[in-house]
């Protein structure tokens, strides 16, 4: 019999490094799944595509807040909890915080709803989260250093780029049990080797 | 300036004449919108496209429901709320009675996660709902009389067709103030007259 395993996510703006890191963290879990979200299960990536599809002011802001928990819901019961009965640690790039943070940057208002809903219908939260913060600009500037798409930035502007920054350094303050801040402005290795550390965990050579 | 319009639903077991009486009282109200669940807007109509494709044990019931309420959050702001501001009266063929008595007949433990869902993200219920009762044999004779499809009867079966009758008797006394019980068991314009006088009208012809 093996126990449950590790529920770990990672968080954080806009080109702060979450991606790279969640990869990397699987990668050197042995038997660790990696997934993220939107999607992560094929109903969730169904549900997405139905919301993206169409013109912009199709769905109102309540029924995509509907839809996106639905897709969550997939998820979760159809990748996420299997792997963890199944004794696997599951790395998730970006959940349910960034919900919570993305919306009270933008339309705070509907909080109640989002908590509301997260309350009935997911439930679970991470064992362990990592906030990798950053200065948006820096991670701007990282971006486009690579050749990256900066629509995310265009479309979002540095200010709320600087709201959701605090969102989630809010998010750390509101959750101190499971996360972790982590200072993403340095070398992915460093950040790699820091965040296999808080583990527990020998670094990645 | 007009007021609001009235909100009408027509609730009941399966075929016990919800859509046709919910059709003749549309005509006999002038301006009156006729709408029904499940659809009642395009978005919840593609919406519930892609809860029906696919597997039949695709979906798990909380991600069901959870696509359900955003499809009837967008039939409700899409074509129920406009009608009502702009004074119409709203005629609506099934709408979240349905949902809790369905639900509460074949899978009762999810009712809390059904309440809280319609709390939070319908909150709006009808001025005045009609629940149409008559024994679901006679009804289902009178499906098969008419040659129309009696596929309904056949998946859910008689035993949970006389639950759904008693979920909805239960309902009419959970909301009194609401909720006018009327005997389906007549002819058409006996039925019709009967809701009519219900409502202070004149019967139509
Ligand atoms: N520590 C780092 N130093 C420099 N560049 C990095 C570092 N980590 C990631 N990058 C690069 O920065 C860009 C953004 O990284 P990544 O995609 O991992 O960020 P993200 O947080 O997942 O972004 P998004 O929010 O858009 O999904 C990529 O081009 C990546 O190669
Ligand atoms: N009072 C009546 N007497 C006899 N037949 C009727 C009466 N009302 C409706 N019918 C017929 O019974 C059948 C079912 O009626 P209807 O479709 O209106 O029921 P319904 O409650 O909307 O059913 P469903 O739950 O399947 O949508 C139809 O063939 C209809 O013509
Ligand atoms: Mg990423
Ligand atoms: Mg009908």
């Amino acid at each position: 019999m093996t126990g449950r395993g590790r529920f770990i996510t990672f968080e954080g703006i806009d080109g702060s490094g979450k991606s790279t890191q969640a990869r990397r963290l699987a990668a050197a879990l042995p038997g660790a799944l990696l997934t993220r979200e939107p999607g992560g299960s094929p109903g969730a990536e169904d549900i997405r595509h139905l919301v993206l599809t169409g013109d912009p002011g199709r769905w109102s802001a309540e029924t995509e807040i509907l839809l996106f928990t639905a897709a969550r819901r997939d998820h979760l019961e159809k990748t996420i909890e299997p792997a963890l009965s199944a004794g696997r640690t599951v790395v998730c790039d970006r959940f349910a915080d960034s919900t919570r943070v993305y919306q009270g940057a933008t339309r705070g208002d509907l909080r109640t709803m989002v908590d509301g809903l997260h309350e009935l219908m997911i439930g679970r939260e991470p064992d362990l989260t990592f906030v990798i913060d950053m200065d948006p600009e820096m991670a701007l500037a990282r971006v486009a250093a690579q050749g990256g798409a900066e629509r995310r930035f265009e479309e979002f502007g540095l200010p709320l780029q600087q709201k959701v920054r605090a969102g989630f350094l809010a998010l750390v303050r509101q959750f101190p049990a499971r996360c972790i801040l982590i200072d993403g402005d340095r070398d992915e290795d460093a950040v790699a080797a820091d965040i296999a550390a808080r583990l527990d965990l020998v670094p990645a050579p």
